[in-house]
């Protein structure tokens, strides 16, 4: 997996066109720390008025597949990154002819698909909960008889959030279960063995072209119906569980020869083990409080690797809970803006759904020295 | 100087449009924080692509005096506010007829005039360098005659960063004096008394619309050319100056019935006096650290009071420093980049010339408890 070793690349001076791939919440904050360091943001995204463009210089709204689109707004950036994981890889590979991509399009291609991810986690010697790849209902059947039940049943493409996955009980159906999952992601789908695990953690690592890399503290995440809930810092896990998963985010950023962000979620089995999950080659929800709690926080991270500039100190000055304000969580920004601790942060979204991320608020206390890694 | 009561008025949501009069990076770093809490913003400015608009959802780019821009800016924002305070007043008032403009244009009209300004601060009890009115050369003689020299001479209007004064030394020529800063303010200046002062410190307060207030720590400043250079805080200063000056501050505001904030530079003489130098209703320059070392920043502080939140807290993690980046200090920005305990701000500015402010930097260090106010 390692990629060809780049040449030495001068920095983006600031002044200079970052493209953005995506509209929503992640691009948003990309565009304001892009803003803060003096660069440009061009959001090239499906839906206008979207999160991200409302605060950048430019936007093409287009399809993801729109060829002229895409070579047109590759003429007009300097680099360009993805907000989320799931734009085609063919489109960002087109992108990639005329301007660098980072990170590069063969990380996409990997976190797109789960069994190429779980198989690299495999591969470079990072455990993940046992796993079978599946291709039909007779197929699945076998992997459940080697795996036992319950296990999660999830497309191996498109789910993110908890869609495209199911959990296979003992009463379950195979043809719903393999049907509900077929539709979503091309008719491949991944068997992973239930683990009950004591906690969730995950890690962000930066990773610089000339291969420096730093990482924020790991997160104790908190999921309800599939959707990130709430992360605190530190995570409330031995330390040498945080190093742990320090390392093996760092060793998949070099395994993949990354530049950006890598953030990977694990799980932490009740005998001590880290399991990875999965990965995503973005700023990832779970370090938004980065953004209060941190010198250089996750988006400016991003900014900073991607641009060709050194990486920034991930130190943290409070110990920090960041809880997502999910559909009408939202109504209660006056009351969040009422505590002195909070700092809130909304996506400009105009419409509120159930579920939908339309902010997150970040409550930050005095640095617990003691826990923390 | 008290204005009109105003009813209780209910907090603009977020998702409201706040228009900015300004396209400068104080517009700009007021976008970036608006953004953050959800809000929309329009700037009004006299150049395209201004470090303001770059950042914003939309943008009126007009003469001030456009009336026609103006009516129709007025019906496309919730709420206003000033940048600069050198927005014609007249500009303000007709935009304050469709929606409310906070500050008040009477808090504008005063600090637009450094009689208005230092009639207002010695009638409210807070001392100045003793000045005089200035009418022509042969009042300047009287004046000059009264007051000493060196004494300054300031144009009364229109004078900002060192623009429109002149020191009256020995052999000061008093016509050629009264001419280079008549032209600046319409005929009319200001004598002040030189003060041979120990430092410079500045305080900047925020007032809401219930009369909630809260200020920063009080910073200490550096100038050169009469340009703002650097802003330290803690200032070094005892702490019943830096309380006296967090006073003179809220006396201010209250007096003024601002809503908004208020930044007040004053001088610390030899014997331990404060003199009120000038007074910004807006985002100050010496409160930039407040980005990287506050809960809650200027700029944000700013937005709650115009929307009618709940103020924010601003207490301070950590002592900084903020360097302005003048001019080609700006080429410093890699080696900036590589500091881990400095914050980068650059305002988008694409031309760079001698002095002008294309940036900045805080330079953090652990908070000094002694030494705090």
């Amino acid at each position: 997996m390692t990629g060809d070793k780049k040449a030495p690349i001068r920095p983006l001076a600031p002044g200079s066109v970052i493209g953005i791939f995506g509209g929503g919440q992640l691009g948003r904050m990309i565009a304001l720390a892009a803003a803060r360091l003096g660069y440009v943001c061009h959001i090239f995204a499906s839906e206008a008025d979207c999160p991200a463009a409302q605060v950048a210089t430019h936007a093409t709204i287009a399809s993801y597949e729109d060829r002229d689109a895409l070579r047109t707004f590759a003429a007009a950036v300097d680099v360009a990154t993805c907000e989320f994981e799931n734009i085609p890889v063919e489109s960002v590979r087109l992108v990639a002819e005329q301007i660098p991509v980072r990170p590069d399009w063969k990380v996409l291609e990997v976190a797109q698909d789960r069994v190429q991810e779980k198989t690299f986690f495999n591969t470079i010697g990072l455990e993940t909960a046992p796993w079978r790849r599946v291709v039909g209902q007779g197929n699945l059947a076998r992997a459940i008889s080697e795996l036992g039940r319950p296990s999660i049943l999830k497309t191996a493409r498109f789910g993110y959030d908890g869609k495209g996955q199911v959990r296979i009980d003992d009463d379950a159906h195979l043809g719903h279960a393999w049907h509900h999952i077929s539709g979503t992601g091309g008719g491949v789908g991944v068997l992973e063995a239930f683990v009950d695990f004591a906690q969730e953690v995950s890690v962000i690592v930066a990773r610089g072209i000339d291969g420096a890399w730093s990482a924020f503290d790991p997160t104790e995440n908190t999921h309800a119906n599939h959707v990130l809930q709430s992360a605190r810092v530190p995570a409330r896990v031995p330390v040498f569980l945080t190093a742990a998963a320090v390392d093996a985010g760092h060793r998949a950023a070099e395994a993949l020869d990354l530049v950006g962000l890598l953030a990977v979620e694990m799980f932490v089995t009740r005998d001590g083990r880290l399991l990875m999950n999965e990965m995503a080659p973005r700023p990832h929800n779970s370090g938004h409080w980065t953004l209060d709690a941190c010198l250089t926080d996750q988006f400016e991270q991003c900014v900073r690797a991607i641009c060709g500039l050194p990486l920034g100190s991930p130190e943290r000055h409070a110990d920090a809970t960041m809880t997502n304000l999910l559909g009408d969580d939202v109504v209660r920004w006056l009351d969040i803006l009422g505590d002195p601790s909070a700092r809130l942060h909304l996506y400009g979204k105009k419409e509120t759904r159930p579920g939908r991320k339309m902010g997150h608020v970040t409550r930050l206390v005095p640095r617990s020295v003691a826990t923390s890694p």
